[in-house]
């Protein structure tokens, strides 16, 4: 293998097949990076067995390519050296002796490689139906359900996010079982058959961390054990965990019987002051209780303080409620709303509390109450 | 104690006043600050016993200062809460039971307090010759040198900064026994006796955070224990530790054999990239070797590999070296200079190797060899 390649090229897609490396790997291949030098351009892979990720620098944006081949060297070192040569021209090569040599004008690397053979082979074939989706609106629902994943391995099918399509309909579910996200988005090309997948939570936020802000569309082939994304000129591989996704269909109720219409900053920032004397062994519970159109939150750490908050809403129903949640939980929720105004829909102070825009349904975050009262 | 005061006017000062506090103190009033309302205006004071902190707000910035009083209460809460509150006038009152309530339109907070006679005394009186000097420059100095000091509790006198003044100059010493940082300034108003103090290396990191980036003085009162800052409406106190340092005036030779003079930023990043390929075990050790006006960079890590940087210099005595040294030791040092050349002074490889800017002496950088060759 032997190339010239511009630095900040090379570097770019560094940057991507770098987050398929997890340092602490204890099977020395699992922690290089494949380099495999073709008459058609670079590919770079990168796997932990977890997730693969691959990427292609085409011959137009290499300098030269003067011998094809391909070699495996440490993902951590090359990064790190490729990271700090200046804005120029690296003649990379492969020498005697299994050694990479990188050399700019003043500098001048050799790098012990690995055995190409070892390298486990990625199956990053194409699907024949992938569903397409816009990068920025599949961020958005990742956001909007993510941090409702439960990091508990004792139930791992909590710890990956459901996505289930049927006909033109994609839904993402993310619960810990005490709380509960939901986003609902229509796609453009119809599935013939019911798709329901639980993507690990882990590799889904390494996917979204690769994507640039243009405004490219995703391809996602789904498998029955794995599923590939592709975007841009990078191919992303993630497993799939087993098992199947709890129904949750029934925990939303169909009508309410307390709907408080509330600024959406405006409670948040009471929320966050009544959250600071609260405390994570107590679960963060604070309290809130409406009086018509006023509501107060309230909590307290015996030997620090206590605190009130009161906000005004718009006490749809003109019942009231006093009811006792997360503030943890209640933030997370709220941050996933771009709107200015939020419902907060009530059965009855043991009954889920549901959240929805109050202008749209297409995300519903649920968050169980805690019984204090 | 009553007064209402503007959010951020509050705010400004507790951000000072919090850097008083270590979180972990074992001891309840020393995570705690006292609010000291007079005619004149409220003074904030904190403190750990290693460093006091005292502000003031003058009633000119004051919306209203109804009833003086002191009040002492947790320094961390007090914080959080000022912090998330809007930016509007704040009421804050001592009520019955030593509760301190604070409110705004919509939020009320009560919080216990402590015992007000509790809080230890600052004595944080002038004294009647301070050393003035520009905040910046200060700052400059302090990061200079700061970064050379041990963190190694076996020799305490050694985790600090020693100031060293006679006549109308000071000396900022920092040595960690393997490498010294030595920062020398003229000072305008000299002092009659020679002043040798050693400043807590934490201590000091805290002051400096506490600038902004005006261009007024600090006053530095120094004491027999104790040394006070005055700077803006801060007073800030740090102890001082006992013993003496060592004298470094010795180490510092005259002459030099071989004088190297290397433009800064290309020297650093060959120096930067070299110590990718060295580890910590092994004292980041890299190899440095002159031919003429050439000189080489090396090092290596067997199982990894090699590297080998170039860069041109300007041999003034036309003496060649061959040095091993820190790698890691070189870039702190190397940062400390805001020239664009640097000489590298030698006299062997196993003697101490200097730093100078080439323009001027007021700043010398030490750093001990290591034995290769």
């Amino acid at each position: 293998m032997k190339l010239t390649i511009k630095q900040p090229i090379l570097m770019e897609h560094l940057n991507y097949v770098i987050r398929g490396i997890s340092n602490k790997n204890l099977i020395p291949i699992l922690n290089c990076i494949k380099f495999e030098l073709t008459n058609d351009g670079l590919y770079l892979m990168s796997t932990d067995n977890e997730i693969s990720i691959k990427t292609f620098i085409d011959k137009k944006d290499i300098e030269n390519i003067d011998i094809c081949g391909t070699i495996v060297v440490s993902g951590r070192y090359i990064y790190e050296i490729i990271k700090k040569l200046p804005n120029e021209a690296i003649n990379i090569e492969e020498v005697v002796d299994s050694k990479l040599s990188i050399t700019t004008t003043n500098s001048s690397f050799q790098l012990n490689c690995n055995d190409a053979s070892e390298f486990p082979s990625l199956e990053l074939e194409d699907n024949k139906t992938p569903i397409i989706i816009q990068k920025k609106l599949f961020k958005t629902i990742i956001n909007q359900t993510i941090f409702a994943t439960s990091n508990q391995e004792s139930r791992p099918i909590l710890t990956g996010i459901n996505f289930h399509i049927e006909g033109d309909y994609l839904q993402c579910i993310a619960t810990d079982s005490y709380r509960l996200a939901k986003k609902t988005i229509k796609i453009h090309n119809p599935m013939t058959d019911i798709i329901d997948i639980v993507i690990p939570t882990k590799n889904i936020s390494e996917l979204i961390k690769l994507f640039n802000d243009d405004d490219d569309s995703i391809e996602i082939h789904i498998f029955s054990n794995k599923v590939i994304f592709k975007f841009n000129d990078i191919i992303m591989m993630s497993r799939l965990i087993n098992g199947t996704y709890p129904d949750t269909s029934k925990l939303i109720p169909e009508t309410f019987e307390i709907d408080l219409q509330v600024n959406l900053s405006d409670f948040y920032d009471a929320i966050d002051r009544a959250s600071l004397l609260t405390n994570e062994a107590d679960k963060n519970t604070i309290k809130l209780e409406s009086h018509g159109n006023d509501i107060t939150i309230s909590s307290n750490i015996p030997e620090i303080g206590n605190v009130v908050e009161k906000i005004m809403v718009e006490n749809k129903n003109n019942q009231d409620i006093k009811i006792a949640f997360s503030s943890k939980y209640m933030m997370d929720a709220l941050k996933s709303f771009g709107s200015t105004d939020v419902d907060l829909l009530f059965n009855g102070e043991i009954k889920p509390i549901i959240l929805k825009s109050s202008s749209s349904d297409d995300l519903i975050q649920l968050i169980l109450p805690i019984r204090t009262y």
